[in-house]
């Protein structure tokens, strides 16, 4: 199962030519994905906290890798993208994210892209099992993880 | 032959993590990208525009792919990282950049990174070929393009 | 009149305090300055841009002054910030935005501030002064401008 | 006596008019703020911190205020912009850091600002004094603060 999370493109995304910056691209990405697998994220998104912001966390997850694909350009608009957002593969202590960015209508492919996340435990600064909290909560959302066209 | 480009880090590229988010991460690629590329770029790079910033621009570059492998957390430091930057392959209207970045002392690897990059004509929206000029300018810095490990 | 428009924090606002970097305040300014009066914005807001973005457009906007006062570390939270936005003054060829950015419960008010936008001619880059159709549209939205304190 | 900190235009500071986003300036503001004023700064800088980033630091600042007036409009400049920067007043546990943002070449003036920092102890977030340490350090920049024009 996808989750369809909705993005607000900012006018401080765009660049000199007028589209959405490549590096504000992945700032999209991790808004999904915030919002995706937050605590207390959007009605349908999984009830558990992959991030715990701030100095009391227990455990902080860091990106081990990235890819994108760019497809088109994107404009500004009012309304927010849809991001859709699974996981394409879930490992020891780490996961990866799967995206593909759309227009607000669904109409355009934007992007499709990938994220490794890694757990790390706070304290120690090292990798930490998926919990089985975790993984029970995440499970509804793998599916088929993205192939990219051009590598 | 690589260009060795100095890329500050500001205090707003951190997270709430005190780390180099990973998205400031793919704007530092691109200051590093821009610096080596662009003309009139700093002393021993070539000296052939990619980028026409403006409206008056005869032709834009978009970027068409992205890859990163982040190896550790990037902290604040005052003095410029290093940004090793290079070309991984020249093709008919677009190139790979290549980088590695690096700590400012050169002893730590923080990611390394593969950047396409799509010429196109700015009246048309479409791809051009890269010009002979072009292709001179940049056959210096052809290398073997990064092997990422984790794919 | 006053507008009150949501506005989500990025966790890429966040800088390595944890809170809303002073810069991103700005940015988040911007954003509901763009909603409130960009044409095509959302229900009660006025129908009349004043931008227009991209190469097409007539006029352009530029910022000539800000002010603001950081009443409150902002954290990050998952619901949006409410700004509650208007207009201080209509000047001949500029206008005076107010903002008060409050805590998405409205419970705290975190910054408030002032944008001096002044609207100019795209081929000449010269001010230009505010149409009759502009006035009528902000005039429900002129009230008495922020007094700030601490100056 | 005022500091010409050196500060670097990144292109993803221009927005979609091609020129320097206003919250962008702001960012630049702070990245000559702590170059200038952060301990182990550049020659001729003061010798002490005021800006203790991470996690184990002893205090922190916040921004109280900030008030700027663009006089110009900022394209990319390969070279550094120079931000003349200084200390408009030192009060008991704040002071206001004045800048003058200039092109390379000095010779237009884009923008004049003022930031007011307080200093917070970290462990209880509340107020403290500037130590005599830190007086001591910051008199010599010490100068007339900027009237701003158009208020």
């Amino acid at each position: 199962m996808r989750l369809a999370v909705p993005v607000t493109v900012r006018w401080s995304d765009l660049d000199a030519y007028g589209h959405v910056n490549n590096a504000s691209l992945l700032t999209l990405l991790e808004e999904a994905r915030v919002a995706a697998f937050w605590a207390g994220g959007p009605e349908g998104s999984p009830a558990t906290a992959i991030i715990d912001a701030g100095h009391g966390a227990t455990s902080i997850t860091v990106i081990a890798r990235q890819e994108a694909e760019y497809l088109g350009q994107i404009p500004h608009h009012r309304e927010p993208l849809i991001v859709d957002t699974w996981i394409g593969q879930m490992g020891g202590a780490s996961m990866l994210v799967c995206y593909e960015v759309r227009s607000p209508d669904r109409d355009e492919l934007y992007a499709r892209a990938t994220t490794t996340v890694v757990m790390l435990d706070a304290s120690t600064g090292r990798p930490r099992r998926l919990t089985a909290v975790e993984r029970e909560a995440w499970a509804p959302y793998v599916e088929e993880p993205i192939e990219f066209r051009r590598r």
